[in-house]
């Protein structure tokens, strides 16, 4: 019983273009959107222009890491900038939120390298499309010793793995995964097929 | 094992900044926000910037109704300005997309008076930060009939709507609000005792 034009009515078309923004994000739905938008409306102007502010700023602050292709605002990054402990290990990630939670740990001391992505035929993504070449070049030099492939337990994260250890085995630098097991605080009971099996092929001596 | 200032540079300050933004945002959680974030840097630029521009563009576009307060690019807004059908029924809802959900019934011709929020003497929102005065002026000129008050089922709607009865029932308009029962397509089985009771007491004849 509406038209269109009533529909248009009722929603300002400045709003149905912020809604449209909102849901190209990741794991925002069309009504999630909608909140979203309506949200930043009625908020103080000063919310809204700080939101928009600190997009704009990431825009003009942020570049990544030439030597380890990390998001940064300086170039080298602080941490390939600095002489940390152990540069001759280099842990390669899919996104810069792994190198967060791998330095949460609190046990890996050496250098990072982010590849931002996994490889991924059926979406089109090659290994061009990634930080790889980047990373080979960093073990020309060599002074790298070992190089731990930190990518998720996924289809993509083990394919670009197993690309990356190809590659680089040649170059004479160990190459090393992080382990498969049982994760810390869970219940045997529990744990899936693949997870317990992986459990068991590494199992290690008292 | 890290430091503070360790932590700090694997993350530069304009992506932690941008993260705070995402998470003061309504549904979205720390994590989520960092994810916001990360999918904002990777992006193209050009869609970062879309992005920022049009939460830029509601604030310099949108205004609010001086007549039905809701939200719009021009005052008063289309619906307002054009003489619809029936200008002496006002619905009245809590916020614009409560707008949207009724013109998509097709159900209403009238007019709308949005509130942009509820009462909740527990979260200090009086009756002075809705738009209930803007609502009484509207009824001073005679010309409406009859206020469908169409606030959620909740407690904070079930208390607006009996505050805006009690304040408007004086001035001589039929004051109305929306029928409880069984949603459409559901089943009487899985129906909370609530709603069930609020059917049987709004039980109508064939």
């Amino acid at each position: 019983m509406t038209s269109p034009s009533e529909q248009r009515g009722t929603q300002a078309e400045s709003v149905t273009r912020l809604i449209e923004a909102f849901s190209r994000l990741p794991g925002i739905g069309p009504r999630s959107a909608q909140r979203l938008a309506y949200h930043v409306i009625r908020v103080p102007q000063e919310e809204t222009r700080a939101l928009a502010n600190a997009i704009l700023s990431v825009i003009d602050t942020v570049q990544f890491c030439s030597v380890c292709q990390n998001v940064t605002q300086t170039d080298p990054c602080p941490r390939c900038a600095l002489p940390v402990e152990d540069q001759s290990i280099i842990c390669v990630v899919e996104e810069p939120l792994d190198v967060v939670a791998i330095e949460r740990s609190g046990a890996f001391r050496g250098r990072y390298h982010v590849l931002h992505g996994l490889l991924s035929p059926m979406d089109g993504i090659a290994p061009e499309n990634l930080r790889i070449r980047e990373l080979v070049e960093r073990l020309r030099g060599g002074a790298v010793r070992e190089v731990i492939i930190a990518t998720n337990p996924s289809t993509e994260g083990e394919v670009t793995a197993m690309y990356i250890q190809g590659l680089i085995s040649p170059l004479g630098v160990r190459v090393t995964r992080l382990a498969r097991g049982l994760p810390s605080g869970s219940d045997l009971e529990f744990a899936d097929a693949v997870t317990v099996a992986r459990a068991l092929e590494g199992r290690t001596e008292f």
